[in-house]
């Protein structure tokens, strides 16, 4: 009963329709974020293919050609747009342009990222509005849901409306970034895709034999929502979070879609934060002074274990950087 | 402190280089047996060489083509030999008659497996041989370990011994058939090569973010030898296993290396077994009676939790079948 | 104009059509025998399934690895029959023992070559024979049709009755050995296939820029059927030099299809002959005293420009070996 | 004595190490200039590395994914930069900027283009400060010589001075937009790289097996600098379209650097040219009303074959387009 033909698997897959209203839909669970993305945009194009995405997309700057190595060298085309969103603009623009000739690699699918990767948030009317210019094109969309559970809290909406409702055709739904070990299901909405995907996980090393750990995990995530509570909690202290930046002056990059804050400071407030025990990613932006109100930039995400008294602490030691 | 920069991490990688007395050694983890296999091959050869292994190999029968995927269109080379282990001429001559011409794919690497996929197990001695051979023709030898433990045990020498004295290069460390959830080690001998590795390992989306847990099963394999006494109970369990199926008169279709023991029966005794609860994989011998005394083939596997009373059960349930 | 748009590629595309009796296929032109193999078999499977070919088939033995390269790491599977024609019984055998698990590489096409790799020629009764085999099991089949025309004058039957009455779906018609300086057609009777095999051809470096001097070959080789008249004239001579071998006492490994003969004799021989000025290709065999009656083996290929002169002065030669 | 092993070819190699004063470099001929970039750059990175090129250079914009195909899924990064040449202070920043993380792929090779896309033409010194701020960083340089002889000509310096002396390590050295019927020749000034470029070759079914044929156009392509003539005469035409179109008030989109120009005109003044006769491609700019005088855009290039006549005839029935 290993590779998935336990009970656990089973119940797990029906409760992932249920909760995303989609009866018929081929669901799989895998252990990391880069392999659900590469395994569900090598499902949906041809070699010869593009993945239109966000210039700072995970499966542009962060998987390490994962995307190019699982489609057979398809090629990514990133595209521009302020806060981490697609312009819708740029996106038919390229469509349009896009040349049917055997010389040019040819439209192949969009994906877009919820939360975006600067912590924005793509409304369901924003994604409703990309994936028609897509749908208008023959071109199916993939929607990178490694906090897909933040998104969704912060917008207030069904997974349905924010996915298929929205023209969404597959899902990488997210749960390591929300407090599982290591578990993202692929939802694909069309099944006949689900052979095709089953042998790509399988080559790829990534069909696990006791695979009811996952299933396990997904389990206890799905458990009266635990999912969403665990969202709302990392929301919530994102939301203290910013009141508290704002309050001290400091200057937020982009508006906060859930758990997720980009800020600019001096490198010395940065060292301040991090002598004091805060952990978060920040580093120099390339060509400024360090020491510039703008010198730093950093990446603050809040989780389903951060508290209250965390965030206090952190503004506290924050103060007035300036 | 993700993607494997925590110090449990750190801990694990030298208590097995400590493990394996192999101070320079490269290791680095992974949560599938296949992916483990496919990244150190892929890693050792270029995409126009060939893995030569046993015609039974789990590379060549069992991975769906992860070996091919991951290299980038190697050819495997099956090679016969009895019992589940590579004929040494056989190998000899594959690799004498392999052309340097460009038409012809070039000699690669040699995967031997150990226990077998047959249940048998090289000999230190046999494997010495096989690398010496391999080594003659500037041949770099892996060794596909998922069952390292029961072999190591059941040969009673050193990972040292069974390995880089042995002349292998590159070893697959299992650990879930063994015990753990999902973690298998990729040791390197050759540190050069880590760097290609790791960059393998993420482009192939086995770049686990919450590394920590990975290492943490691995840290409590190693904890007091653990891993040495799960497999020294399951192979105890395999070996009362097979005394009473000789008693018995049951066909042992391959000498036991460790664990797993191959039999021939007729299906009524299978389906007898499996009525009486046992589980393990069966199934008609194509071309022939499946009521013949030789109908069927059963795999039989013993683990780290087999107890006595239930090998003792099987038995009884199997009483006498002819 | 270029690329393929010109209306001698046209012109020559139609012809082709025509000579196959198969006014919907896919013609495409290709500058060398293994990109029409590779692109062909490429564009009939995924990258998990596999291609059934002969142990000896020249997508096996002589290709670098092209096939695993075009398609993605698919697995070739070498099967064995006499005289370098595959064994109806075996290929039935590995089709019915194909497993649809995920663990293993599926069911993909069935090459075979005609003339084949050891000179001899399936008829088309075994051509339907093991195209009747592989459709049962769904599976498409592939000829590589380097020597297609000599298979075909020998066999005195039409194109159409070669191929796809036969049950042929895709095939590689060679030219570059039939005296054409390097063109090959891929004929796809399924139509479907060909925007998929016009990216591959692309993408793979294969779509020549001024394509007309592709086709102006094709055009000579169709005029007035010279394409047979070569073939017709290469037979005959392999015919005049199999008369005389026979003659001579000189052992034939294999019968003769067409215009290829594979022949055993000492080494000796075969330097007095080329020492006389003919040319092909011989070597010692493995494991054999190369003075021996079987000590060597050569491969004799007569071709459209082969002389009888030519055939009787390499007969004088010869003398009587032994 | 095929496939590359004839004295032909021998010859042609060593004439063109002489050509580039380069008497170790490897050469190889291949048919199509696609494969000859695509074998190349694979033959200099690694699948996770990147390869930076102008956003418009042939092998971004016109390869349909070749170098993704060969390279096994290498990402290009595509450059801004007028007048088809990068930017060098762009190059600079990508290279800072680039992280040596093994989340991120990894800085590669530089691929520039001469003549570029837009038919202008780096000079020595603008390859010479490219290539180095590329050495600094320990990426090396490919040369994409499509148009080679155009820009040798026109920039009146040695091979040697446009390639290695200036920090080329590789050069697709084109004959097929030259003249010839279709043969590119792939030097590599390292020839340690000759036999990993000989396995892609083969295995991506770009070893022509009647080689000679590739290796005597190229030799009448040596002889006699008729290669250097033939560029000599389509650039002088070149000119004397560029003089005319200057007269004739028409817009020049970038300065000329071979035989190249590219023209912005209303969609009528196309027309009337091609109705005239005058072949060349043209089209409409998205976004534009077509019949304004930046309606429409057309590339006319002049070859080897170009006549004054034809030239003025061209200029006589553009007349004055206001």
């Amino acid at each position: 009963m290993g590779y998935g033909s336990d009970p656990l698997t089973q119940e797990v897959t029906d409760r992932l329709r249920d909760v995303f209203e989609a009866p018929d839909a081929a669901v799989h669970l895998v252990a990391t974020g880069t392999s659900a993305n590469a395994l569900a945009l090598a499902t949906m194009i041809a070699p010869w293919q593009t993945v239109f995405c966000h210039r700072h997309a995970h499966i542009e700057e962060d998987e390490c050609g994962a995307p190019e190595f699982f489609t057979g060298g398809a090629k990514l085309v990133p595209l521009d747009g302020a806060d981490g969103r697609i312009d819708p603009a740029l996106l038919s623009k390229r469509l349009e342009m896009a040349s049917p000739a055997v010389h040019q690699v040819q439209k192949g699918v969009l994906s877009l990222t919820n939360l975006t990767e600067r912590g924005t948030r793509y409304s369901v009317a924003q994604i409703a509005e990309l994936s028609a210019i897509a749908k208008a094109h023959a071109v199916p969309v993939h929607l990178d849901g490694a906090r897909f559970a933040n998104a969704l809290v912060a917008e207030g909406c069904s997974p349905a409306e924010m996915t298929w409702k929205a023209g969404v055709d597959a899902v990488s739904f997210g749960g390591t970034k929300n407090g599982l070990l290591a578990v993202e299901a692929v939802i694909l909405f069309d099944p006949d895709k689900a052979r095709d995907f089953e042998f790509r996980r399988k080559r790829g090393g990534h069909l696990v034999s006791k695979h009811r750990f996952l299933a396990a995990q997904m389990a206890a995530y799905l458990d009266g929502d635990l999912w969403l509570s665990l969202a709302t909690q990392a929301n919530a202290m994102a939301e203290r979070l910013e009141t508290g930046l704002r309050e001290a002056g400091v200057q937020l990059m982009h508006p906060r879609g859930g758990n997720m804050l980009f800020v600019e400071w001096p490198q010395r407030v940065q060292k301040t934060l991090q002598k004091a025990g805060a952990v978060f990613y920040g580093a120099p932006v390339h060509g400024r002074d360090p020491e510039a109100a703008n010198g730093c930039m950093a990446r603050l995400v809040t989780s389903w274990s951060t508290t209250e008294d965390q965030v206090d602490r952190f503004l506290a030691a924050l103060g007035h950087p300036d």
